[in-house]
């Protein structure tokens, strides 16, 4: 604690992301990256861009990545916002959005970077309560509050929400605005894009970081009726002018097109998925049906935290977060079909070594 | 105004950057940039970070390109602060270190960019009014405040503080953050990085985009004790965990470790800025010395603005601002010495053509 610290330094609690260890080599599945690397169009767009107009500012509309997206989406340029990374764009949105005197509300057990932006922009929140199998509890979204944060699929559970439940969601809360924050979308989910010609409370925002192999670029983005983006870009041009890079912009514009590429990527991550929620249930796990690129599994007979622990001095590194309600569960990243392979055969190693402990 | 727009959303009125015209092709002396191009050393490193890794999340800490910057200036890594662009570090400062009812101060012509933080974090301030020849008034900044921002050299002023008043101002102000703002330190002004050591309470923060020929890629940091510095990780990692992607990062620490390139260009600039300040004067503007890279002039007999939009039709853009004591002044970019010749031989042409009118 220091003197020179405003009192919103002294009291928030940052968000902490996965361990990124460099002691040794890592299976990684613990940050949700993708196994592939990105688009190889994409690597060129960089080498393409490394020029003299590097000198120069970048577009600060970022009017070609943002045409590349509508296109993509059938939606006008107006209608999408970029951000260095979706926390940001979620950053951004909460300031934009919510006041702090009305409580917005969100799953308990969710992104947890969701109440620390409610505490760096002093908005109060409430938290609603997951059902027993992690459900979105849909009626405790139906009550009066400042806004509304769902992530769907929701993270560290997997668990999707169909659109019509959001479509409630959404016809409640006509007056305020509501965030679905579609980070793993791309992995079997169905977006609510299209929602948002009927709904001018829908803010949707997604992330070039899982689906398009990009976690390393920092580009996310949120789609929305006109005024709620112009929002977003009144509080980031009162922040900083230039927030996407040149490299990164391009980066962005090739991942976008090269559709093939994507597809062919993301479906192998939901084959590799199906494949591993099979085995893993036949380990006597208990795995979430998940629409993401990461499952959510406990053990039947044993501890979350000591399979994590030993899974972890075997060089296998998955997400544990050891918090109510969910102490016993591992959060898997869907690696390659080959990692995926040592992952399960660790994973049985590890369960023989607690059933002969 | 929407509806859905929070209350400070409504309130602020964003910064608006210089000018990036599509319509045709300009020589760009608006936005301060470097005529140069990068490094090639900075082009080489983006080529080689284009690979498959950009797959996984950048290192939040910024670990070697802090260890770059601290190598650079003999401080250590925990000492310096990463941002993407001295934007957002500027912000993060507002909010890591000023209060709501602890009214800041900063000169009255400054860079228009320190009133939109203060109100986008409710952040009172008061204008320190700057003297006759637009020095910085040191007396206004010995007196009870919240923090002070100070840029040096002063931007659109380019009028440089030495390290004795600054002194002056950190001693007084010893309880409060002090932010040297040194975007443009690098063309013939002494950091006052070396007084870090000294002073607990002094925050510097400068940028690549300038003297590093890196306004497309978005790079600045903060520089200062360890405390302040966590403060504003404390900020960062509540707001995004990853602000600098891959690329970026690599680009960065290159150029830091191109200090040949870096001299010979910066020496360069600071060489025509003296020619063009020359060749002003004997076209009968008063030029203010400078030592940034840009010079601020008022033609002694004829309307800034007048010449600043004839010049605009004649293909070259500098920056002009309508603003009280300073809407006879035009802020001109140094650029490469061919450019600065087509400025002085068109500002001639203008200046005949407004004179025969």
């Amino acid at each position: 604690m220091s003197k020179f610290w405003s009192e919103i330094t002294k009291s928030i609690e940052p968000y902490v992301p996965g361990e990124q260890p460099k002691d040794k080599k890592y299976i990684k599945l613990n940050t949700n990256e993708n196994p592939y690397p990105p688009s190889p169009k994409v690597l060129e767009a960089i080498k393409n861009a490394a020029n003299g107009d590097l000198r120069l500012y970048p577009d600060p509309n970022c009017d070609e990545l943002r045409e590349t997206v509508a296109e993509y989406y059938g939606l006008n340029k107006n209608q999408i916002f970029i951000g260095n990374g979706s926390d940001e764009v979620l950053a951004f949105s909460f300031q934009a959005f919510f006041n702090p005197d009305s409580a917005i509300v969100f799953p308990d057990i969710s992104y947890s970077f969701y109440p620390v932006y409610a505490d760096l922009y002093n908005i109060k929140y409430r938290l609603a309560k997951l059902t027993e199998d992690f459900s979105i509890p849909v009626d405790e979204f139906l009550t009066k509050n400042g806004g509304v944060v769902i992530p769907n699929p929701n993270a560290p559970t997997a668990k999707y929400l169909d659109v019509d439940a959001i479509k409630k969601i959404l016809d409640y809360n006509s007056e305020k605005v509501v965030i679905i924050d579609e980070a793993y979308i791309d992995f079997g989910g169905t977006s609510v894009v299209n929602l948002i010609k009927d709904y001018p409370n829908l803010l949707v925002v997604q992330t070039l970081s899982k689906s398009r192999s990009l976690a390393g670029i920092r580009i996310g983005f949120a789609l929305g009726q006109e005024d709620l983006i112009q929002g977003l870009d009144r509080i980031k041009n009162s922040f900083n002018s230039y927030t996407i890079d040149r490299v990164a912009s391009a980066a962005a514009v090739a991942a976008f097109k090269d559709v093939e590429y994507f597809k062919e990527t993301t479906a192998r991550i939901v084959n590799t998925r199906e494949l591993v929620t099979e085995k893993l249930t036949a380990l006597g796990f208990k795995v979430i049906p998940s629409k993401a690129n990461f499952v959510f599994a406990a053990h039947e007979s044993y501890s979350g935290e000591e399979i994590f622990k030993r899974l972890r001095d075997k060089g296998i590194l998955v997400r544990y977060f050891n918090k109510e309600r969910i102490n016993n569960f591992l959060r898997i990243s869907i690696g390659s079909e080959e990692e995926m392979d040592v992952f399960i055969e660790k994973a049985k190693e590890v369960i023989n070594e607690i059933k002969n402990a």
